[in-house]
C-alpha cells in the first residue's frame, strides 16, 4: 500500500447524483447536482451547491425552494443531459420527458418519475467560490407508493434502481453488504 | 405513479461512508460518516456532519483538521463498526486492524487500507441542530499507488471497490452506466 500525493482536489465517492427541480417567475427548471447531501438529522437538513451561473441558480435565489429528486437508472440519460445543457436554451421537461407534478410544500414542481422527491426550503446562502451552497430544510417528502411493501408499510428504496455518480461517471447500485449495525449483531462485538 | 407524503427525512440517497480520522492532543480517532459531501468545486471543499457529542467532535473541533478516507467492500465490517461504536471506549485502530499512517499537510492520520484519503482543513462551523457541519477546504489528497495505471496514469477509483450507504444499509458499487456527458455523446442532443 504505498500511496502517492495529489494536490487538492474534490474527491469523495461516490456521490448522489439527483435532479434539484425549481422554479421562479412562472419559470421552472431542473438541475443536476452531485455537490449534494444531508447534512442534520434534526432537524432534516440538506444542501445543494450550485455555480452562479447556472440559471437555476437565480430562480433558486429568487424563490429560496427547491427539490430534491432521486435519481434512477431509467432516468440516467435524463440525469445526465439536465447536467451538460442549460434550461436558458431548452425546456429540460419536453427535451428529458420527465412528467412535473406540482409541489406539495413548496412552490416548485417535482419529477413524477423519481422514487422520492425531497422538498426543501433555503435557509442560507453561503459562496464558497465557484459554487454557492444552499443550506435547506427539508419540508416536505414525496414517496412513490408502488415501493411502498402493503403488508410492512415498508419503503423499498432498493427496489428504485437507485444510481450514484462516482469519479466522472454513473453506477448503478450493487448488491447490499449489510444494515447499519451489522457488524456488533454479527460478532457481538 | 401515485405518491405518499411524509413528514420531512433525511432521504437523500445513496451517500458516500467514509471514515474521518481525527486527532488532537495526542488522542487518535476514526468515525464513520455518511453526512458528508463536496460542496465546492474551486477551492475544493467538503463538508460533515458530526453530532456535538461524538468523541471525534471535539478532537476536530480543537484541530481544526480531518481526513476523509473513502472506504471499500474489504472496509464494510470496519466502517459499520467505527460507527456504532466510540472512541471513548475502544481504541479503533487496533480493533478494526485498520493501519494509521502519518498525515501529509494535516496533523491526524489516515488509514492506508482506504484507497483515497482527502485531508481537510475546518473553514468554519455551523451549529445546524442534532449535528454541527464541518466546512472545509481539501489541503492534500494521497492515492493509493497500486489503483494507477501505469501507462496512462489514470486513478482507477472504480477498481477500488467503493462502497455506499442508502437508506440504512451499505452497497456494492454496481457496473457503469456511463461517463458524464454520455447523453449528448451518444444522441447528438
Amino acid at each position: 500500500m504505498s500511496k502517492q500525493n495529489w494536490k487538492p482536489g474534490t474527491m469523495i465517492n461516490p456521490l448522489p447524483a439527483v435532479l434539484v427541480t425549481c422554479a421562479s417567475g412562472g419559470r421552472t427548471n431542473m438541475l443536476t447536482v452531485a455537490w449534494a447531501g444531508t447534512i442534520c438529522t434534526n432537524p432534516p437538513m440538506c444542501s445543494i451547491s450550485v455555480r452562479p451561473e447556472r440559471f437555476s441558480h437565480s430562480l433558486i435565489k429568487e424563490s429560496m425552494e427547491f427539490t430534491v429528486n432521486l435519481t434512477t437508472e431509467q432516468m440516467a440519460h435524463a440525469t445526465d443531459w439536465a447536467g451538460v445543457r442549460s434550461g436558458r436554451d431548452y425546456d429540460k421537461w419536453s427535451e428529458t420527458g420527465l412528467t412535473p407534478i406540482p409541489g406539495v410544500k413548496v412552490g416548485c414542481p417535482s419529477i413524477a418519475e423519481s422514487p422520492l422527491a425531497i422538498e426543501c426550503r433555503v435557509r442560507s446562502i453561503m459562496s464558497l467560490g465557484s459554487h454557492d451552497m444552499f443550506i435547506a430544510e427539508v419540508v416536505n417528502v414525496v414517496a412513490e407508493e408502488s415501493l411502498i411493501d402493503k403488508e410492512t408499510g415498508a419503503f423499498m428504496l432498493e427496489r428504485a434502481g437507485l444510481i450514484n455518480y462516482s469519479h466522472g461517471a454513473y453506477y448503478r447500485q450493487g448488491e447490499q453488504i449489510g444494515r447499519f449495525g451489522f457488524s456488533v449483531k454479527k460478532t457481538g462485538k
